[in-house]
């Protein structure tokens, strides 16, 4: 039911994003109020400083130091949270809203991945709308996508690129420099700090736990089960080389960090690994700070989402699509189903499952290398497709690198093999294994 | 407001697409209660043949031979039309249902694109759904997408491959056949038509008014306009030859039929037409009968959804999604606004839009005519960027071939050079103008 008078917003929050929702409301609010059917209205802030210069009026709010006391805001009736963080402040305000018999719209994937089922109860039991489409895959609507687009078909597997720190590093480094040499990772990553698309402490980005948090809440949409973060196997990109893209790229593959959840008779699996992907599938053309998500669904094929995974315009975008949504009383459960019809998956265990794998070694120039490395891919029987040893890359020219690529088989034969060549006194660093999307 | 009643639906056509949504109904029945909070359940249909081999036992539904019966029929909440056609049975069948006041759920472009503000009127007028997802780009959420995703934002312009025929058309004339010659346009068709890529009678969809139907649909949801199919220039790709998407490929571009809608100070353009795209243009990527949509927010920047167009499955996934919103009491007016709040916009002349063009001639070899091309273009100001002639190719080895590319510049100056041109009996045929996707 949907009602005339203005939805009234509390906004904890004014950083980056919290901004762009300012802004957005105040430059398209003629058109969202015609299409949300009300005025949206922010009625109160709370954030940290009052007098900082944002490029709008901040006085013009109620002004709340407390945060949480922005859940019992009277003139409020539903909560913005753009504060961040799974735990502290953004989770005391998210049960205290719902609490309070609030709505409660978030961009906090981390909070979602570790409190999502308990929140999303909380809800249900008030009866008021739980949302966060800015959480996974910033500006793109795939929350939208698998909750309601794809809300008839069962999904196989969901997959895709969720941080643009990794895909913007990861796109940069195929790029040679100016002198014509292939980027390693150091390098890149300090330009992308310096250009603001890699946080000073980038550890989360680059090691693949905010895609992980992302992934654990596309695998609830799409399979029906409860957020299973810690059951996401997170790898980031630290480990990739200039002369890994180099070789993926010479046998037709880019690399990527590519999220993929899949459900099976096995279980559900979910992980966030360094990728080998095709030249021909949509997620190697995704460049820079983009995002992309794909769903497998048994009627409708395969579905690509494409866009501006961060930054303030793209985010603020979503959490205002949620407020919209709020807006005109077109909102339900949390996850797509009640809480309590959602089903606890157990882990699938990787071991189990087969593809195609790209191993890359930085060995000692030595004889006998090759055949140790050979003797535990065949003693662990794995079948090599093709292998590249290459003299000195990079800046450790000393060094010598053999790329494997194996045929399918399973994984646990792959991990037996680098189980058995670690601590080897000819391997020069750990061994850097990437899957091979197909 | 939901219940816990089933969803009763009715459903007009057992074709391939009504066929496919009894089967993914059927597949995927425990899921989608799960999902939709009830149970969604087809208690009468209509269709011509009771007795035909479905793949499925129809006998099970009530069976009723007036289609427009349905509307009235006592047991049903919803009617799905999916018999096509933009008036006669369909239309009736549309207004009969939202005068009884039960939503309406229906695929049909053609209908919608003529009849889509009386019929959202209706739907207003009883508080029912009229829900249509199914109508533009098969399972690709993009009515929703525009609906809801994209919201919060202001909408510069919308466009993408919208007819998969035309895309299948175009893709394969990219490929060399097995003798290592281009395809035209004829062979290729006449293959479609085998593979039932295309129609019998193949109109609506290669001279792009099955585009122009759906691109209506979408300008009037980014926009907040009426549909206004008739201020749609459509224009196909019969002109299309080998030649051209051999050019277009040395020139760094994939011949692609666009449909582009652009809201402006002038009014609204629409327009099919053949383009080059950059090859470095996720549309350039799209490829088969896949089909694709952009559009460009002022706040999320650019959104790029790209799924199956077509086919059974894809667009009984569509024609589900919208009855699982229904089933969750999850939707709005059919426009993403009331009807009445939709403006009118006048139709924008493209002769004050500016681009570059391709331009491409066939022209009898003999001294003088590439003097008139090109003091027709000197006539008219238009500003040549590159020319290239070239001797016999394809069947008609006598013609030669001339295709330049303008720099950018005013619609309406390469229209008057063509029109200079027109009747030149240096012409061999019509020439063909692809507009060039920035």
């Amino acid at each position: 039911m949907t009602s005339t008078e203005p939805l009234r917003v509390a906004l904890a929050g004014l950083g980056t994003v919290g901004g762009g929702v300012i802004r957005l409301l105040d430059a398209n609010r003629d058109l969202i109020t015609r299409r949300a059917g009300r005025e949206i209205e922010v009625v109160a802030v709370s954030a940290r400083d009052r007098t900082k210069d944002r490029g709008f009026d901040a006085t013009r709010f109620a002004w709340v130091d407390d945060t949480s006391a922005l859940a019992n805001h009277q003139g409020a009736d539903v909560v913005v949270e753009l504060i961040g963080g799974s735990d502290g402040p953004a989770l005391t305000l998210a049960r205290a809203t719902l609490g309070a018999g609030k709505g409660f719209v978030t961009a906090n994937k981390a909070m979602l991945a570790h409190h999502g089922l308990e929140l999303a109860r909380a809800a249900e039991a008030a009866g008021v709308p739980l949302k966060f489409e800015a959480a996974v895959a910033g500006g793109i609507p795939v929350v939208k996508g698998l909750r309601e687009g794809a809300a008839a078909n069962e999904i196989a597997r969901v997959y895709g690129i969720l941080n643009g720190t990794c895909n913007f590093i990861l796109s940069k480094m195929e790029m040679p420099d100016e002198k014509g040499r292939a980027r390693d990772f150091a390098d890149v990553l300090a330009e992308a700090q310096a250009l603001g698309y890699a946080e000073a402490d980038p550890t989360f980005d680059i090691d693949g736990i905010d895609a992980a948090h992302k992934l654990s809440l596309l695998a609830s949409l799409a399979f029906g089960t409860t957020p299973a973060f810690d059951d996401v196997d997170a790898h980031g990109i630290r480990q990739v080389i200039a002369a890994d893209i180099a070789e993926a790229a010479a046998l037709g593959y880019k690399v990527r960090l590519v999220g993929v959840a899949e459900a099976g008779a096995h279980g559900l699996f979910q992980r966030v690994h360094p990728h080998l992907v095709p030249i021909d599938h949509p997620l190697a053309h995704v460049t820079g700070s983009l995002n992309a998500v794909v769903a497998e669904g048994n009627f409708v094929g395969r579905l690509f989402f494409q866009g501006a995974g961060a930054g303030d315009g793209p985010t603020a975008s979503a959490v205002v699509a949620d407020l919209i949504d709020i807006a005109r009383g077109e909102f339900g459960p949390a996850f797509a189903m009640p809480a309590d019809s959602l089903d606890v998956a157990s882990k699938a265990d990787s071991g189990e499952r087969r593809g195609r794998a790209y191993l890359r070694f930085t060995v000692e120039d030595r004889v006998g290398v090759l055949a140790e490395i050979a003797a535990a891919m065949r003693d662990a029987g794995v079948s090599i497709e093709s292998l590249i040893q290459r003299g000195g890359h990079g800046d450790d020219a000393g060094a010598v690198l053999v790329a494997i690529v194996t045929h399918d088989g399973p994984e646990r034969c792959v991990a037996q093999a680098l189980e058995k060549l670690r601590g080897s006194s000819s391997l020069a660093g750990a061994p850097l294994w990437m899957h091979i999307l197909e």
